[in-house]
């Protein structure tokens, strides 16, 4: 696998800086960088490795080149061009069509011949797998499912009965789709279960990491729109709805009925209380506790920022009696 | 599958208010419903969709009945009463006794004819498995494990060796019970592992969501007792004890030797320290740091609720140095 | 399985107080132990169950020997020396070396025969796995990974390619390694992925908890360093690096590019952002929230601690406007 500079800048509408015959054979960080490779430079943290790279080519903005000791692609977002140069030098196996002689196959179901279905897969009744798209080992999908064009299940995947999943939807390992929403009644001190009784629907473009889950419906469904992202670890519950283009940093909680917006951005640990709503646009700071409604876009944040034992200790017992201190200094 | 209004208000002691020979042929909420739906309003958040619900009927308390414009079905507790109706609307296919072809099982294992055993399940030495018992595909069960009658494994659970379920138990897909608890031990330098010994006790009718991880004791047992519902991706650590009707939302955090109380409630991303009691009836909200035992019931929280990130900076400039700030103003 | 006080002292170095001809049969703790058992005392919480204990010795310090109404092992690090001990009493079947007629195996794969590859598992080409190392039923290995000698995958665990494990490591259940990162650019409204082109490396004597996730780089590679021990449900972003002999308790989660240094100790629930540095021997308190790098070694926390939630809610609503509050009281 090797590309000119000139070949590579061509797909990017990069201006070069350099010998656009230079030869490019994989890509790298600006510290990793040998000879042949094509590094980047987008978070400033970075910079200070870049005039010290053994890069052959680095992509960055036009502010940056003057410190550029070597070829340099100029970009406008050198991150996103970035990432549509590096899919060049992805040399993963792509599986081969067909059924593997040890999956489990139910009855009535579709599967389209360009399909792969790889080995210890187990599907159940009336299963529609349209084209191209992957189920990797080990992976069991439940009666009724629907999985569109191009997707891709990594190994052991869970999918409930009747999850739909639209193109191009990846999926990592240990992800588990469609389980019982925590739906339960007290009735004379006893827990109830409450049948889940809706599905989940996951659209085009969607990515999910390893181990999150997403619940199915206690009667309407589950529903996460197009181009959301969601990291791993993430727990989605029923009826939560999350809105297109909005990504979800690890180890979220999004407790049941809540519907996030559009183009929202959640960091990492953060919790959402149940039936809420948070505006489209919306930042979430990691490990934030989210208890009401959002109603306009913004960056929202609480916790108290991470501080020496000793001095958190007495901070602490502060803000345990905050109100009743500041009401006798304040003489009320 | 259809029912009148009648026999349904029969099975939970419903006063009917309009047409008892209405018929019913699926359930919705009120917002989704549509002719032939039965719908609840539970939730005071929801009343507002009550006057245009086409809905066929309701279940709701009486003081909203006044504001209902379809036909009712009165009860003092409406999501109970729901609760109760819906499981007659499942269609859920019924796994069919006996062991799939491509099963793996042990030596000297009882496995009842009632139970069904899915493809691709792997069943260790010496287990038992009672009547009406599913195993979903998939599973890996530990040697000498015990799963008592009318329980259910979805796909893709993990039980390692020595675990006993009881009855009634419903294990969602990825939860892992019974791996080794964390227990190292410092040495010079470096952690050794501790033996982890005990086993994991699940009693009758426990629910854990999917991706929960519940570690083996490290000498005795890790326990959860009877009608203890457990949400998505929970980690109980060894020896804990769950008490009897305790229930616990998603991604809360159990550390080793902690004892939670009876009837309690655990809002989702809790976490708990180790060597904790917590009494009976305690009310933790979502989000808490429990780091000491609670030693009466009541309702405990903490954290610093959400705000906008400009405020949020100032204000936790301050409290990092709350306590010196306090003691000035105090002019001590 | 039975050994003298004589025997088990002489493993540990430890002074004998009593009859070293006293026969041990099991291990168990202060609480529950019977005739036959040996016990400890380490945890100072758990000395109110010395003097009723039913054991027939203990292993503790020698400050705590005089509390002691049974025979004693007298060490400086009791929990230390019943690790040592425990493992006598251990009766876990070893499983057998070969590989499970169900396995399915890839090209070019060199398993050693002491190896053992139980049922259902899917091993893809060029896989290396050396000697004595145990892969348990339905673990699913990537193309080109490694597994070094006296390894132990427990059942259902997933590795991507090319993911490389040292000697002696132990992954259990659900544990997903080198699943792509969360590695993305946002261009025109949309979000696009990064190709995670880089692996995983886990090197001696990690122990990895049921259900944690480990990403593989998005260039270079993640990096779990020896002796490292990771409990369950922990998220580990790309190009994370885990210095060795560090320990990370249940649920603590870490962004992509943080490097953690070597003999740190991490609390359970405790999230870092990303790219940050982590100095050798911090300690990070359970649920902290680390958004910068600590740069020496010490205690650090975060959060609020617990109160009654009537007081929480008077306190929070104090810290929404604490700088406003302070300014005013300061007069400024």
């Amino acid at each position: 696998m090797q590309k000119t500079l000139a070949e590579l800048a061509a797909k990017i509408n990069a201006e070069i800086k350099g010998d656009s015959h230079c030869i490019i054979t994989g890509v790298s960080t600006l510290q990793s960088a040998e000879k042949g490779h094509l590094s980047f430079l987008s978070n400033a943290k970075y910079r200070q490795y870049l005039s010290a790279t053994k890069a052959s080519a680095v992509i960055l903005t036009k502010d940056c080149v003057g410190d550029c000791p070597v070829n340099a692609l100029i970009v406008e977002d050198p991150y996103y061009a970035y990432s549509q140069l590096a899919k060049e030098f992805i040399q993963l196996k792509k599986a081969s069509p067909g059924i593997h002689s040890t999956a489990v196959i139910g009855n009535h179901c579709k599967i389209d011949p360009s399909a792969s279905i790889a080995a210890h897969v187990v599907i159940d009744d009336n299963v529609i797998i349209e084209a191209h798209s992957q189920i990797g080992s080990g992976c069991v999908i439940g009666e009724g499912c629907h999985i569109g064009k191009d997707s891709h299940l990594w190994a052991n995947v869970t999918l409930y009965h009747g999850v739909k999943l639209g193109n191009q939807v990846i999926v990592h390992s240990g992800v588990v789709i469609g389980a019982d929403g925590f739906g339960i009644a007290q009735h004379q001190g006893k827990w109830h279960k409450i049948p889940q009784l809706g599905a989940v629907i996951i659209e085009d473009d969607v990515e999910i990491g390893a181990n999150t889950t997403i619940d199915r419906g206690a009667i309407d469904n589950t529903v996460i729109e197009t181009g959301v992202k969601l990291d791993n670890q993430i727990q989605v519950g029923h009826n939560v709805r999350i809105g297109a283009h909005t990504v979800i940093a690890g180890c979220a909680g999004i407790s049941g009925s809540t519907h996030i917006g559009k183009h929202c951005m959640v960091g990492g640990g953060a919790g959402f209380g149940g039936h809420l709503k948070i505006a489209d646009h919306s930042i979430v700071i990691g490990m934030s506790m989210v208890t009401s409604s959002i109603k306009e876009a913004g960056i929202y944040s609480s916790g108290t920022g991470l501080m020496k034992h000793r001095e958190w200790l007495k901070n602490v017992a502060r803000f345990r009696h905050l109100d009743k201190i500041i009401r006798q200094l304040q003489g009320k």
